[in-house]
């Protein structure tokens, strides 16, 4: 919200691609700007697909890599052609990395924007936050990296919000700044581990789902397979799976698409396979 | 922020008196709100001459009382009166009651709209923090008391500003509920204290500065006399404090009023006195 009060005025327009974090729909009407999100688009984003599609009066766009909900990651080249058609176009990126270090494909943090070249990144905002990077929860700590004018603006904006971050979380990242490498590497590899688990028992056992292998993230995005679109959508199910199996699972409402919903593998992996489990035996009886 | 994004749209306008705690500005400005501040009034609040101030179009209006920076406080028939202004005229108060527990015309906290009848402040919204309550300053833990379908309101745009309030605040906050009344009295007996030797020092010493004495709050509201008001200002001389004595006050155009400086007297007596010692010294050479 900060970035996006220090980039638009009211009644600018932000864009974003479907599925997407819900907050970025939220943040725009309470900042008073308009939105448009580009239309849902299953698998692998394809940024030219976007390009395609933002307005001539679009000023800002939003995005997440990796992606929440669907654990999808902008290879370096696109962040590059992305950062790079903004700074010619005059539009503004905001490149939601809160994930980076929840990365499975290749050892070590995801592809990001602080690595392209300083002159390349002029109009890219890059934001973050200790809650996944140092798993710091709740203390609500973030930042934000960009050109100096921009952070010279939402230092002000930050400064009526919020006056300054809390002082107990600050104390809490700045030793959690020097965790290891290793350790975040280990945390990355459990949390890869617990993906594998889940894909490989929703492949076993549920085949009313549709499912690209994160490749980071928290999270599983399931499409509803064709068959069920008709009688079924990410709200019935989602709903019906909490009352009869106590599983929750996210509708995909919340991100821009109905026909879906949202699974997390932070849990251990018997609290994972029970919940598939579960899932299974719910789409048995009623599918 | 949350209380007004709550009761306005954008384009709304809101109204507050003048000398104001400068947030009131700046988050109007952020939330895509028109402001109007009422005319600069020194001294003792006249809420007569607020409603005849306030325009068509207000929607909301903001006070606080004990005052940032005047240190003056509404009393209850004011409060009572204000609040059924606004739910005849369909406008809505908030009621910034930061300093409750830093007053000192009687024994206890400072008249409150917290105090008013259930039917009559149904147009109120009364807003305090744990960092002047607690003496929690730095933890960012501030809460909202209103209506049900406000409060509703309200959490839907924390959610999305803030997602929660920080966890160890949270902590420090429920441990400090329980603090003795006793405690708070005698935090507020010392601050009460300290702004005695601060006025008996400014009395004594600095006959270019005009105040009242304050009732609550942390702050001496000083205007500037008459005969320096085309040499000096409160920017300049302010600085020139800084700059000359290190002696640091606030600027009275940060609050609307050019001609004034706001001191402060959460210092200990000692510094306080040398603080005054050193305006006084100031002053007499320079003017």
């Amino acid at each position: 919200m900060i970035a996006l009060l220090a980039l638009c005025d009211v009644g600018d327009e932000i864009a974003f691609p479907a599925p997407y974090w819900p907050s970025y729909l939220d943040i725009a009407r309470l900042s008073g700007l308009t939105t448009r999100a580009l239309p849902y688009k299953s698998g692998t984003p394809d940024i030219g697909e976007w390009i395609d599609h933002f307005g001539d009066q679009t000023k800002v766009i939003v995005y997440s890599s990796p992606s929440n909900p669907t654990g999808s990651v902008l290879p370096a080249t696109d962040l590059r052609a992305l950062s790079e058609w903004a700074k010619e176009t005059g539009r503004w990126l905001i490149a939601d990395e809160i994930y980076q270090f929840q990365y499975y494909a290749e050892d070590g943090p995801a592809p990001s924007v602080l690595h392209l070249p300083e002159e390349e990144s002029e109009h890219v905002v890059h934001i973050s936050s200790a809650s996944k990077t140092f798993a710091l929860m709740g203390h609500r700590i973030g930042w934000i990296t960009a050109h100096p004018s921009v952070i010279a603006r939402c230092s002000g904006i930050a400064s009526n919000m919020a006056g300054n971050v809390n002082t107990a979380g600050q104390a809490l990242v700045t030793r959690a700044l020097s965790t290891p490498r290793e350790e975040l590497a280990q945390r990355s590899a459990q949390l890869k581990r617990q993906r594998d688990v889940l894909c490989a028992a929703l492949r076993d056992g549920v085949p009313w789902l549709r499912w690209t292998m994160p490749d980071g993230g928290l999270f599983v995005w399931c499409e509803l397979a064709d068959d069920l679109s008709g009688r079924w959508d990410g709200d019935t199910v989602a709903a019906a799976l909490l009352s009869d199996q106590h599983v929750a699972v996210v509708p995909g409402s919340a991100f821009g698409h109905r026909d879906a919903v949202r699974l997390s593998f932070t849990e251990p992996p018997g609290k994972i396979i029970e919940g598939v489990q579960r899932i299974k035996t719910w789409g048995e009886a009623r599918l």
